[in-house]
């Protein structure tokens, strides 16, 4: 043991210690502390009262090895910069820690790890992971299923059925928000997507394209804005500098709509919603801000987050059971951005 | 094993396995993956391969407990909806996990825990934790710097001197944007502060109010937005409504300058800049969109982040040195919110 004045570095009680000091063995210490377990009611509290004296602490990773889990849950979540991701990490955290599980968080596109994701997370024996918004969704979750990882997908589905996942209402969304802008006698709409390949913006888009052939109108005017700020803002000027300039554009995230915004406002001059309606996605918290006020269609992520741990906690009770896809509906918020249906 | 049709559970390849195939011992398994372990060529070479064969992945969790090093860092971070931490963290992950460390997320004040936020971290042995944004900063970091593990606050400084911390320059950005203010020939100036007992605020206002006295200015009017969207709405309309409307205000953050310049435009109609100058801090990227364009004192958090990081790997090999307390210098970044100094 060292010890100098600036600093001690205490000596980490174990199980043995507490064993002497109730003069019990060191297996009936950690049936003390694991919940169901037997053991007499007197042992247990002269246990108990030694380990608070001495101020023991169970080893959570000790006991991963012999209850095989560890009540870790990996997060792979990208896109921090677009508020709904911060927002559904928030709830996800509240809800797992309330539950006494730890969140071991992952980026991946950006991260450059020296080993492939799924070798990070296999390391830690994590209970569940929970994939929201990566590029690597489905090899990854194939993987960790592989291995007895339970998974669940969290604001995308992939293509394999026997992933369990839990999404918003995209394609109802994207159809109502086509219906909207249809209904409000707008005659050339404009679609800035997401990242092609995601499932979010595959279901906005076809919702919304149904809704127009529903009403009669043309497809939409097409623009890839990836979800990504910069990437939206010259999809924008592309879109607003054609000769036919749409009147109103369904940008498939709220992320991009301001994106949107900013371009059709600040270098276009144009008023929104008199010369351009604009409606977003998720009803993120700036979508409330008033040089904003956007017109959007929400993603409950309570809601989504509560299915998301009841499916990680029915998975991991029961790997085999069949997976589970839950869709959370949502509901069109509508604020200034966007001109309202000719009544 | 259980196998069907839908769903197979590997069963986990263990050193056991390993050393049986390439005929030796578990501990020379082991040490083969370890570094710096003496072990012969040829044998650690036989293991590897063995080991490559049969899918072995050496377990992160068990190993910790022999090198007592889980290469998990704890870190404690409120207040996501801000969207300075969730680009911080995004950082962190990225930085800790380029050099093999995964990061362990814990939120605070709103989690509802059942124990202690130290009691769970404490029981994940990890090798560091890194506090952030929290009001429980300095108990908890006390806490676990008696335990003996490393301790960084980052955006914070605690009262206690031995604690490491990572901060931007508040209270130069402070007293550069008084400057910045009453150079403009501004008459009356606000503060609308953050959480009041934080480091964060305490010295952004201290440099603030020090620039307003060597200029001849009285004290600036004060409210309290405690770093809440919701209530800076409520300070904003109370100070707007004074008989004497200041003409400039320092917010203590750009959360909150968001937050006052939607009051000040939507429901007093206040042209910015030219009734009102608003100034921010931290320079998130929503400082940046055209709609608020707002003027505000950077903190480099790419540099912020890599001194947190070296100072967690620098504790965690030497817990005893003394404690560093790293100051990043930021920047005003002038944007078209405040009126620019007369020449």
């Amino acid at each position: 043991m060292r010890s100098d004045k600036n600093f001690q570095r205490r000596r980490r009680i174990t199980a043995i210690d507490v064993a002497k000091a109730a003069g019990t063995s060191q297996s009936a210490v950690s049936r003390a502390f694991t919940a169901n377990s037997s053991l007499s009611k007197d042992l247990r509290e002269r246990i108990i009262t030694a380990a608070r004296e001495l101020g023991y602490r169970p080893n959570a990773i000790a006991r991963s090895l012999t209850t095989r889990r560890s009540r870790i849950i990996a997060v792979v979540m990208s896109y921090l910069n677009n508020q709904f991701y911060p927002d559904v990490l928030e709830k996800l955290l509240d809800r797992f820690q309330k539950a006494d599980y730890q969140i071991l968080l992952f980026t991946s596109e950006r991260s450059g790890l020296s080993d492939p994701l799924f070798e990070q997370i296999m390391r830690y024996q994590v209970d569940a992971a929970v994939l929201a918004s990566t590029a690597l969704s489905s090899r990854l979750a194939g993987e960790c299923r592989a291995a007895g990882v339970p998974v669940v997908t969290l604001n995308r589905t992939i293509d394999d059925p026997d992933i369990s996942s839990v999404t918003g209402d995209n394609q109802r969304g994207g159809y109502e928000i086509g219906r909207f802008l249809s209904a409000a006698g707008h005659k050339n709409l404009g679609f800035i997507a997401g990242i092609k390949q995601s499932s979010t913006n595959r279901d906005r888009e076809l919702g919304f394209r149904q809704a127009l052939r529903e009403a009669g109108m043309p497809n939409p005017q097409y623009a890839l804005g990836n979800y990504s700020f910069d990437e939206t803002v010259k999809a924008a000027r592309h879109m607003l500098s054609q000769h036919i300039r749409p009147d109103g554009i369904f940008c498939a995230n709220d992320h991009m709509a301001i994106a949107c915004m900013d371009v059709a406002r600040y270098e276009f001059g144009l008023n929104i919603p008199k010369d351009l309606s604009i409606i977003g996605f998720d009803d993120v918290g700036a979508a409330r801000w008033k040089a904003y006020d956007l017109t959007s269609y929400s993603q409950p992520i309570e809601m989504m987050v509560d299915n998301t741990f009841e499916t990680v906690m029915a998975l991991i009770e029961q790997p085999e059971q069949p997976a589970r896809h839950l869709v959370v509906p949502g509901k069109l918020v509508v604020r200034s951005s966007a001109r309202l249906p000719l009544s």
